[in-house]
């Protein structure tokens, strides 16, 4: 199978992560809540999981980071969170359904929500977050890339906005995690939301929150942490506070190799490699009539995610084809955002996202653009 | 590894659920979210998992029943999803923090919360909870087995007064799914939060929330759901509007072997040799002078969890002794239920507890009776 739907869950995994789940799946306490050999080990494997984290992100406190079940729930804890009646939150017209529904429930509850309209690329301009800042403005909370274009959003400069003017900053790293570099310092991000299961290449059901030390978080979910346990309230201290009850453990285990791996072969090892298959892969459709390319004109400015069109063509039955003709896996549709598909003007027609990833090579690009070819010449 | 530590999570798990992980992470898609075979494959498989959990509980509808991460975020999700200001809830002197937590979070937002009091051995007396009913009750939410005792409780008799009453049933089976036969319609349950990695084998990053027909949850977490891409609001089809993001989709595959397990030897075999395995257990142990057994006196009234202390001895040390000289695997401590352990005089103490699962045996019992005569005999 040629796989290009990386965008949505990376696949293959490398080769360690699906060790360390099946050896840590063989050996697995409950972690934090027993003395024994197990149990501890257990606790160790979360622990190095959570140092690994930090090294990626430039995190100083591991007790900063919180382990989720997906980017979701990550966006979720930080929104809920801290959010609350009376309070304004600027985000963008690039978001995901992750960021915009949980953001669509608190606007229910008397939270004013600003998005800042991206541009036909899906770009947004920080001059217009900035000029959406109001007194009430309590957050800035932004995707890193868009999942739709690819589209990289100037993080460092909303940043540099966002401790001017002494907002919360909260970053979406679902597309970047593992692919571009991300510093919460240099970034001045107070909240980063991370998946487990694409950049980073650890298993389904993992993903992360990171919390600026000072930075209070009201937690989703109270329940059994394994720390104060005589007390009937919900602990104060971090993770534990917004961990409640067993978590992941042979997922996060993974996730810890999947780092491990990243950080082996050098994240800008694996953003060139993305790059350059990206600019083949847009450069070969760009030749075939009919094809329509979303996003960025400058490779520069976007990750590997190219979404397109073929004339008026049912981009799912293209999908079909590419899956049942050539063995080659992408997603057609909406990917799960509504808003970045009006700002580019495709919420009726969806479009053909082809997610690249660091297993993906030159051979394998060429085959899509091929099957592409044909597939615009109606010779199927 | 002598493992009596099951109450928390099971150890060791079949190897159909080891493989069945192994197999899916390695060939996993994104369920809901593609068209292609990755993706379709994965959706199989949490189509099939959610027709076993049916199978267990005699759901009719697999619509109904939602993944979640543990049974800790399907009992927030059921809490916080339907009890509104002015709520009458009725709970017990017995419920793990996963239950006591968040409904001290919701009693912050005015909700009424009465704690049954549970009696020495932990049982919860059904004519006590229906003398607390008000006008403003709204849900009966209690666990179907004590973590601490083993206690199990009339879940039948309290969802005959629910039913009479009209009143929401949840019920909490993380130490009771499958070990006991648990039938939602017979027991009139609404609601039922389970947990995937202790009696029903699977993983750890594994529960689920049973909802009944017609009953409406407001979602904890909204996001991508892979439906109704268009809305910026989630949508209200179950079970994707109670399950946002990427799911663990090789973890529930686990647990979709773990359960086939537990079905294959039958839960009535299952339960038949835990009990026999407590009763010899408790046989032993009270003939092994200053111990104390807690919860109940007659074996049929307990799932195999027993608490103990010994003198005034500390627990932490004696488990870790049986770890560390016998490698016999034990919690001990409050097992996060500071209730229960007031309920029955050990919040001071805790208990040392055993958790007995299907892979335990009479040798192992055997082995645990003789560390225990030895460590009370200070021989060591």
């Amino acid at each position: 199978m040629i796989y290009f739907d990386n965008a949505a869950t990376s696949w293959p995994k490398p080769e360690a992560v699906y060790k360390e789940v099946g050896k840590v799946l063989r050996n697995c306490g409950n972690p934090g809540r027993g003395g024994h050999k197990l149990s501890l080990e257990s606790g160790r494997v979360i622990f190095e999981a959570r140092q690994e984290i930090c090294s990626m992100f430039n995190i100083k406190n591991f007790l900063r980071v919180v382990f989720t079940s997906n980017t979701t729930e990550a966006l979720n804890i930080a929104l809920k969170g801290i959010l609350k009646e009376g309070d304004h939150v600027i985000t963008s017209s690039m978001e995901h359904n992750s960021m915009i529904r949980p953001l669509m429930a608190l606007k229910d509850k008397g939270v004013e929500v600003t998005l800042v309209q991206g541009d036909i690329e899906g770009k947004i301009d920080p001059e217009d977050i900035k000029k959406s800042i109001k007194k009430n403005t309590k957050m800035i909370a932004i995707t890193h890339a868009s999942n739709v274009t690819g589209t990289i959003m100037p993080v460092e400069e909303i940043g540099n906005i966002a401790r001017e003017m002494n907002l919360i900053f909260l970053v979406d790293a679902a597309q970047t995690a593992g692919v571009l570099p991300i510093d919460v310092e240099k970034y001045n991000i107070d909240l980063l939301a991370f998946a487990g299961h694409k950049g980073l290449y650890g298993p389904q059901g993992t993903g992360g929150l990171y919390v600026r030390e000072g930075l209070e978080v009201f937690p989703l979910k109270e329940g059994g942490t394994g720390s104060k346990s005589e007390s009937i309230y919900q602990p104060d201290l971090m993770p534990d506070k917004l961990e409640s009850g067993t978590p992941n453990t042979p997922g996060i285990a993974g996730l810890k190799e999947g780092v491990r791996f990243i950080k082996s072969v050098g994240i800008d090892a694996v953003y060139r490699h993305e790059k350059k298959l990206t600019q083949m892969l847009i450069d070969g459709l760009k030749e075939i009539k009919g094809i329509k390319i979303y996003g960025p004109h400058k490779i520069e400015d976007r990750v590997g995610v190219v979404s397109i069109t073929l004339e008026d063509r049912d981009v799912g039955e293209i999908s079909y084809i590419l899956d049942r003709n050539f063995d080659i896996a992408t997603r057609a549709g909406l990917h799960c955002a509504a808003v970045a598909h009006s700002t580019i003007g495709t919420i009726k027609s969806g479009t053909l996202r082809f997610g690249i990833g660091y297993f993906n090579t030159e051979d394998e690009v060429q085959k899509v653009i091929k099957a592409m070819e044909m597939i615009s010449q109606n010779t199927l």
